[in-house]
Order: C-alpha cells, then structure tokens, then sequence
C-alpha cells in the first residue's frame, strides 16, 4: 500500500488578485477530502493554517464528527474525519509525518497552471509504489503561493478535462487526483 | 463531442434507513458539479427537485451568480452556473433534452452499491462518443431509490477506491466519474 499523506493548505495561497493570503475553512473541504482520502487508503489528512482561530474551528468541526454526537449518528464519517491532524503550516505536517513514519516525506503539490517541470500521474503513482512517505498537497483560494509550489519534491501536471474550462473546485480536484493516482476499475 | 448531460436528483433518493424522501438542497453541490460539467464538456447540467420551495431556492443561488452580484464577482463561476436547469424531475428533465436536442436521451445512474448489469466506465465512456443524448443521474442523501435504478438504461459500476471505504460525496463521485468517462492525460 502507498505511504500517502494528503494536507489541504489555507497559507500561503492566493487570491483572485494574486496576492499572498490565509484563506478561510471550508465545512465540507474537511468532509469531502477525508471520506476521498479514506477512500484511496491515504494514512492522514493534513489541515493546514496558521490562524489560531481557525484552528479552533477546525478541531470543533473534527470533535463533532469524531467524539461528539456526530460519531453516534453517521460512524462512516467519524472514521473519515479521523484522518484529520490540524497543524500550522506544511512543515510541521511533515515533521508529523517524520514522527510517525521516521521518515522525512517527499512533498508534491497539485496546481491548475502548467510547470516546466510537472510529472505526470502515472509516474507519480509509480512513485508511489516504492512505499515511502509522501504528502500531496492541496491549495485553497485561487491556489498555493508559488514559494510552497518552488519548494515541492513534484508538482503533478493540471486536470485537462475537454474543454478549455479550468476551475474546479479544490474539493473535485483531490477527488480526482486521488482516482487518477490510486483508483481500480476504471 | 460527447452530447453529455448531468442531473443530480433530491428525489426520489433514500435516508440512513433506506426509507424514500426527498432531500434539501446542498448550496455547493450546484457550485461543485456545475464547474466539473464545465470542465467535462457537459451541455447542461440538471438541478432536479419537486418541492417549490426548494426550486425557488435552487433559481435564487443560480441567478445570483449568473445575473446577480455573483456573475460580475467570479465570471468563471457565471459560465459554470449558466448550465443549471432547474426541473420537478428526472423525466421532465430527459423531456427538455429533447426538446433541445431532437431526440429523447438514454439514462445512466451512478451507485454506490454493485449491480448484476453494471456497466464500466471504458463501455460507457464508447457509447457516449456515439453522439448521441446521455443524461447521467446522480443522487443525493443515501443514493437514489431502486425505481430509479430500475428505469435507467445503463447503472454505471461503483467507484472503488484502494479499500473498502465506500463513502464518497456526490460532488466527489461526480468529479471522479466524469473524469473516468472523458478525462485526458492521466
């Protein structure tokens, strides 16, 4: 089985405008990428912000759905939710990950514009198969800051679909990433 | 190119106990979905639903970001949601199919669950290059009711992830099956 982590970061990304910002939660972004994550067999899912309080609100919504009276009501999204570690940036997730896996993992960020340097899904999902750790990182807003993009092990190459149209939603595009890389019976 | 049409139906659909309702509108469900139709190339993309209220509801966050403050905001978000039609049900929206396009569309359903005569993706992927109408059906809540299934012409198979989690989002199955059907550059 593959060593995959996933995070969803909410800084540094940008906004319509290009600048630098901390994006909001999103309720269901924590919902739909940890039933995908758990799905494709990934071991945790990183919820990533520097903003105290919206840490906060992130281990509430977590708290609700894993030991709170969301657990009782619906115990396939309580183990869903259970992926969820809440950390203030992409290094303390992979710090998290060293801890638990011993060791450092590859990092690979998704990004709707075309890189230079962009591996393809098959060979990432090759990659993959050797085991080791590796955290697959996610952006909010209008996508991550080019510093998280330059520092990344891999940047996989956008979803094409068939037409010129290039936003989906983060939520669609980790659910579609994950299938490329790891789902069976296409 | 594929003359795809995508619907998602509240009714009929099943709860927790399998009882049939009709369920509420999810506000990024219309969002989520109708920015994947964009990208997958889908012609319209159905918002079904027999309760007025619930029709008022879903015309109201469609004219909000088609004509409203919304549309001028985001324009990619306006191209998305200008493929929403509301309609009272699956075959008043298969109706207005062929009203628009001269011939009445064959139905797919998508489930969670396995069927004797499933059909895969690679199959049904064939028979949408034919050009002729599809109109693909998702459900919401628990899945559409049986008498749905039991209507459509092709039940697409279940997506299976890496494990036997088998709890997605319907905004992540529709992502993830309108990528395996005509998804390019895996």
């Amino acid at each position: 089985m593959p060593n995959l982590h996933v995070a969803l970061t909410h800084y540094p990304v940008i906004n319509k405008n290009g600048d630098t910002i901390a994006s909001a939660l999103t309720n269901l972004d924590l919902h739909d990428i940890s039933r995908a994550a758990m799905t494709y067999g990934a071991r945790s899912f990183y919820v990533v912000t520097p903003l105290g309080d919206q840490q906060i609100l992130a281990r509430r919504i977590v708290s609700h759905w894993t030991s709170g009276a969301g657990a009782e009501y619906n115990p396939a999204r309580r183990r869903a939710l259970e992926l969820i570690r809440v950390k203030e940036s992409i290094e303390a997730a992979a710090k998290d990950i060293e801890k638990n896996e011993g060791i450092y993992p590859k990092t690979a960020v998704t990004c709707a514009r075309h890189h230079t340097a962009s591996i393809s899904y098959e060979k990432f999902g090759h990659i993959l198969k050797n085991g080791l750790p590796c955290l697959l990182v996610f952006g909010t807003a209008w996508g991550l800051a080019q510093t998280l993009i330059s520092e990344a092990d891999y940047v996989l190459q956008p979803i094409t679909g068939t037409t010129d149209y290039n936003h989906l939603s983060v939520r669609s595009a980790a659910a579609i990433i994950l299938d490329r890389l790891l789902g069976a019976g296409r």
